[in-house]
């Protein structure tokens, strides 16, 4: 199987009105739930994919039974938490489609509990085919805890993909990650070089066996131990970005469980992510698009920065 | 004890951001969690002035279990619903105490909930010194709701106070209910008058007994078999005016249940009401404010309308 992590989970709910207006009062016409954190959206692509999929994390309260309650598809390994899980609110448009977006801050979680969920992700680490590291790290977990968990999943000899940003990232890359996928931003801030060729190559230097950046419009820019290639989506798409990067995600690991060469796994995870973006629900994605999409995914090698 | 009624039960959220900014992303700096709806916040207040309340009404779902969890001072004889329990929304900017107010729709109740409330309602009668039927009817309940509700208690000889609005509140008004507590907006769209005198002489003879208008920094207004009168606070409040006229409610039904003259009952209902604007939070009230307003609420005699 393939394990998640969401040390950060979330209750995602979604609201549409009419205008949202500061200071006035509106009625909601429509109101959806879905669990929420980037590992969770990684779980539930990789289960449409038909992988065997584990989602580990934390979760509490009320929100955190709702989140267990819509968690279909995937294996729940979630460590209970004395504190509720966080909500994600998203209120949208009817009008115009935009977002405005309301982000609860998360429970603390206690020396005691990241104590439990670190030996429970050990345990698990014991039938992982992959392992892939999602989000933030909510109030009281260790900055270093994702370097903790990559250094675990290397000694269990299974192989480990990160996906954070800030210094957690940082600390991490030092212990060696089999693969990070930055977003260009997160890159940016990591390596201080804004030219993606030269900061993928700087992350590498940095620990990194691999960097595949997901650059938005420009698709994917991959540095492996075994080339380099970018991967392109057939022109702009319109539509909802969040959640795209957790379907790279899930393209990237289910690619290398497979045992796919590299450009075949960026092609698969360029797709997934556009697919992605032309869904309606962010992080979900339709599959007839995924397939039709997946043809019109150029890969091509990459030169070395200069 | 007191009974009183919420159909449409809340989890009431308020959240403090800096300011909100349409289609910005927000970090929540604060969560506070509170069980919500007009019965509800009227319970709390009972049970604060030391009164034995019972609450009813429908409750359902993880938001459903939230406010059963924080129902503290109550007895809860909420009815279980398969669907889930509303949340209300209110977003309050740290820089000027402005509110952003999102309301979720509520839950459908299906016939045979419906009558499992009505049954459990009546039982509940049999112990009741007085009823409150407060706030909108979820979907599914029938708009004829309260005016059976009122029938009900009326058979029983338990004194029931109205606070709803909209066709609710003409069909229930008709069926003779003791008290209705319209604000100035329901008391216009219930006569057709904007004049108050004229108004709570028009409820009165549409079928209530006693009409208490709730008319803002201009006081209550009283129409009772036995006078009129009038209750002002000391000059105008600044605060949050939700939740006041709940307080209103627990002021007059206090007073009813311990047999208090008019003129006293309505000091009450609006020194709580004042106390409540003062409060932080909507619909609670501080106690030495509330014994401090009391004593600086004038009540006089109104004349008949022209």
């Amino acid at each position: 199987m393939i394990l998640t992590v969401t040390l950060n989970t979330a209750l995602d709910i979604t609201y549409r009105v009419r205008t949202l207006r500061p200071h006035a009062s509106h009625r909601v016409s429509e109101v959806l739930e879905r669990p929420g954190g980037k590992g969770l959206n990684v779980a539930r692509a990789l289960a449409a994919l038909g992988h065997e999929v584990t989602a580990t994390g934390f979760v509490g309260g009320a929100t955190g039974r709702a989140v267990r309650e819509r968690l279909t598809g995937v294996v729940d390994a979630l460590v209970p938490l004395a504190g509720a899980t966080r909500r994600t609110i998203a209120v949208v448009d009817d009008l115009t489609g935009d977002t405005t977006q309301l982000n609860e801050p998360g429970p603390l979680v206690t020396p005691a509990e990241w104590s439990a969920f670190q030996k429970s992700y050990e345990g698990l680490l014991a039938s992982a085919d992959a392992v892939a590291l999602c989000g933030s790290l909510p109030p009281g977990v260790p900055v270093g805890a994702y370097a903790g968990l990559v250094r675990a999943a290397r000694a269990a000899g299974v192989p480990v993909l990160l996906d954070t940003s800030g210094e957690p990232l940082r600390r991490a890359v030092a212990a060696r990650p089999d693969i990070i996928k930055p977003n260009a931003d997160e890159l940016a801030e990591l390596t201080g070089s804004h030219e993606p060729l030269r900061a993928t190559q700087d992350a590498r230097r940095r620990g990194a066996h691999t960097v595949v950046a997901s650059l938005g419009a420009d698709g994917l820019l991959a540095h492996t131990p075994e080339g380099r290639w970018r991967a392109t989506p057939p022109g702009p798409l319109r539509g909802n970005p969040t959640g795209a990067g957790d379907a790279a995600v899930a393209g990237l690991l289910s690619g290398l469980v497979e045992g796919l060469p590299w450009p075949d796994r960026l092609a698969r995870a360029a797709a997934l992510s556009a697919a992605s973006v032309l869904a309606p629900v962010a992080g979900e994605f339709d599959g007839r698009a995924y397939q039709e999409l997946l043809g019109r995914i150029s890969v091509s090698p990459e030169g070395m920065a200069a």
